[in-house]
């Protein structure tokens, strides 16, 4: 079985604070100017079933899941995502920029708790069938992302970290290994970009990648 | 890879209405005027997260999980409730008897909605892992079990019938040929009782293989 690569479907990838949800909105602009649908949407969740999974998956008051059950209900969270939104919105003409998407589970199921990538390559065949046509890999250092994030997590009266973000930063080095060894192995659907430039430069050089596919 | 069978586990399976709740008690009178401890528990649920998955899986008001993500969200379940309930029940000398487990998937989303049974048993070898020394099928017709549960699902004031209960009879026969396969498949772990029958005999008859099972 080989999965079906989707023209106009993009993704995000790379770890907390690295900087998807500032790149996605530059993306959907570039887009947008263009006078083309965006669909912007977001893993785990991007349906109301979706997000009710997300919220069990990083909920920190109760009952955690063991690594095997969290990369099911990410999988479960994915086909509905996939088939409710992704698929239905490419049919339709309209571009799909997930932040995040499969690559995810490789990186933090795979890479990060340990979970055989063969079993989840089984998963992904089997329930989701689609791979996004260019996915762009936010790299940077986990001391560094954690920096940007830590503000965040300090508001008062927000949420804190949810359950993932509380992992170690030994966990956060083997994700971002993880994410460079897909990368490495799928070359001609990443674009690795250094995401400890500036803001300016890391959108100039996403929209850049994008403006390459759109043209292509 | 094979399953763990593990002595004291005992599943209880059929389709809806067949008087699994009702054979469950009997078993654990039998089993606890001996003296032993006993855990019965259900499925899907079983701990807190999998009973909140269970709520997701039954709803019939928002978006209903596709066959794929139905079939992940049950082994998500399933995954906590062995982890956090049934192994260490069994640990430390507890009998314990499931209403429902890996067997209900093989035949509701299996033989009921069509997924592939080797995808389900990949699954349940990476995931769960243990099978029961002993299952009892109540087999029953589908209108006669219908009757049984007409009442229930009328009750004023009640939810009615879950999403998976309101599918059509033609389901329910495919679920019903799913169990008794895998009874015909494993006939040392299976006992097949005739649950047309009085509730006191298929109680007596339900006690009869778990005495025998108790003194081997
Ligand atoms: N290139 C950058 N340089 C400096 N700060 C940045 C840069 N990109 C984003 N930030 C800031 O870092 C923080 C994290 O960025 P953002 O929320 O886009 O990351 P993210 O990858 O979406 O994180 P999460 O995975 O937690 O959603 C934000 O405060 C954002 O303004
Ligand atoms: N052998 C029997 N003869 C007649 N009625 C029965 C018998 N066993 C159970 N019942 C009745 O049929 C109904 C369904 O039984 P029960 O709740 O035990 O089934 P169940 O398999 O647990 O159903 P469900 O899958 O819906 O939980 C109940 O009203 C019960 O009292
Ligand atoms: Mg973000
Ligand atoms: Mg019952």
């Amino acid at each position: 079985m080989t999965l079906q690569s989707q023209a106009r479907f993009i993704t995000l990838e790379g770890g907390e604070g690295a900087g998807k949800s500032t790149v996605l909105s530059a993306l959907r602009g570039f887009l947008a100017e263009r006078g083309f649908e965006v669909v912007s949407t977001r893993e785990p969740g991007g349906t109301p079933l979706a997000e009710q999974i997300r919220g069990l998956l990083l909920d920190t008051h109760h009952e955690s899941p063991s690594a095997e059950a969290e990369l099911l209900l990410m999988f479960a969270a994915r086909a509905q995502h996939v088939r409710e939104v992704i698929l239905p919105a490419l049919q339709r003409g309209a571009w799909v920029i997930s932040d995040r998407f499969t690559d995810s589970s490789y990186a933090y199921q795979g890479a990060g708790r340990g979970l055989d990538p063969d079993f989840i390559a089984t998963l992904e065949h089997r329930v989701v069938g689609i791979a996004p046509a260019m996915t762009l890999l936010l790299d940077i250092g986990v001391a560094h992302a954690r920096e940007r994030t830590r503000g965040r997590d300090l508001v008062p009266g927000g949420n804190g970290p949810d359950r993932i973000e509380r992992e170690q930063d030994h966990f956060f080095e083997r994700v971002r290994a993880g994410f460079l060894a897909r990368a490495e192995a799928e070359p001609g659907r990443f674009r690795v970009i250094d995401a400890t430039q500036s803001v300016e430069a890391v959108a100039t050089q996403a929209v850049t990648c994008l403006r390459a596919l759109v043209a292509a």
